[in-house]
């Protein structure tokens, strides 16, 4: 039997539907500006394109900042220092990558906690492990609306995360233990993968490895949450081959899974910038 | 045969003797003065003579502020924020309990990152986690030294981790991942504990229930570091059964294992917390 599709477009359209309410009934208030620093790079460009079309029909400004390919680590710091300070702009997003001989790492050490809109920054990393309130990073948190909306529990399950980046596997530790799931984190040193995936009651693979996940590799019943987003030729796949959904219960699409609720979170944790800001 | 023991105290003076020569090839500088927080708590007072023990053949100082229990979150911070300011003082501990009513994130949230001798504050846990520079919590950096003093290769092994508290199981995560370990967490709510407390081959005990983790819990040949200090009777047990040395390759006696290697690296951070504050 086919797993269960979880898409993220009905998840999205709930997670803004709130968004839209909270913002109109608030409307006396500023509007809310995302700024969105965007060097050139194709990936980049698309999705700023997608968080322009979540954001405007919610009257959220989108304003792009671009960087160009010659800009030094100096004057990156100039303009998100200029931006922290700047009483109109909300948020800061800083897509990756970044203009060749940026450290990947600046943005989260040059953004204002206060305006971190996707939860990179050390403080907001941080207290998300240490469990206090905090901006979750949008794709992780976005996995979790994901397993919220389908019902699947998470409460004292085995979850394995294959990949351990800052932006999704990381943090992504924080909120699964902070919903008492028992977590393990792989990753390319990890020598038995396939045996440490067969523990998995809930699989979340965010690897960037084009179908690195066999059906093999997937006890059955399993629920598998697949952030890979991997241009092979003209086809998005994920990091999971299609073929596992004959094995797993329930399974995100690769497109149309775990990307649109992430710009959904996008706009919420704007307005919970925006509340913070307030107060 | 039984299992090796991982004594602390060689790993604790080993790092203490290159403290002290640190400190003193930096004669000149003003001398470094820990500030340590104490309630009225018989454990509290007796860790905060521990740690008198260590610093004072260092030349370092070690301030006692008392906490009384009538205190206030105001005061506290107060107190902290006073702390945090004066120039003559190198790092802030506070030490668990709090008086009865303060919360016990306290403070994490008002100590500054650049005096947190114990990296205990969202920025210096979130830093922990992302793998930039930071001062890492001591008892479970404490846990990283014991195993590079024995020895004990980390990288692509698996470590499960029992507990999650913020001062040792979720700094331990990020701990263990940048040292390249697939890393499981377990906690109160992990259903099949002994399942997976039996797929480690490095585990980490800091659940503080005395004697929880039994024989049949795990694998022959696995090395064992239990962080348990729990009075029972008038002796102190950790959260091992002693009985796991018959199977573990390797343990961590309590006492005498993690703790003397704890006190040596807030010695250590105190030293990294001058160099910064000096920079």
């Amino acid at each position: 039997m086919p797993a269960r599709l979880l898409e993220g477009h009905p998840v999205a359209e709930e997670i803004l539907r709130d968004v839209r309410e909270q913002i109109r009934t608030s409307a006396t208030q500023t509007p809310l500006t995302v700024a969105v620093l965007l060097g050139d790079d194709a990936a980049a460009r698309s999705y700023a394109r997608a968080i322009r079309k979540t954001m405007a029909p919610l009257g959220i400004e989108v304003r792009t900042v671009p960087l160009d390919d010659s800009m030094h680590e100096e004057r990156f710091r100039e303009i998100v220092t200029q931006l922290n300070r700047q009483a109109d702009i909300t948020g800061i997003l800083a897509l990756q990558p970044l203009p060749p001989g940026l450290p990947r790492s600046l943005p989260a050490l040059s953004i204002a906690p206060e305006k971190d809109v996707d939860g990179i920054t050390p403080v907001n990393a941080g207290r998300l492990l240490l469990g206090l309130p905090a901006i979750a990073p949008s794709t992780p948190a976005g996995a979790m609306e994901l397993l919220r909306y389908y019902g699947i529990p998470v409460s004292g399950r085995r979850a394995v995360i294959v990949g351990r980046s800052p932006v999704v596997g990381r943090p992504l530790v924080s909120l699964l233990l902070a919903a008492d799931a028992t977590v393990t984190v792989c990753h390319r040193k990890t020598s038995d993968l396939a045996d440490v995936t067969r523990t998995a009651e809930l699989l979340f693979v965010a690897a960037g490895s084009p179908a690195l996940i066999k059906p093999d590799m997937v006890r059955p019943g399993t629920v598998v949450i697949d952030f890979g987003v991997n241009a092979v030729g003209e086809h998005l796949v994920g990091d999971v081959d299609p073929a596992v959904a004959e094995v797993a219960s329930a399974i995100t699409p690769v497109p149309g899974g775990t990307g649109p609720v992430t710009n959904a979170i996008l706009a919420r944790n704007l307005l919970t910038l925006a509340k913070l800001q307030r107060s």
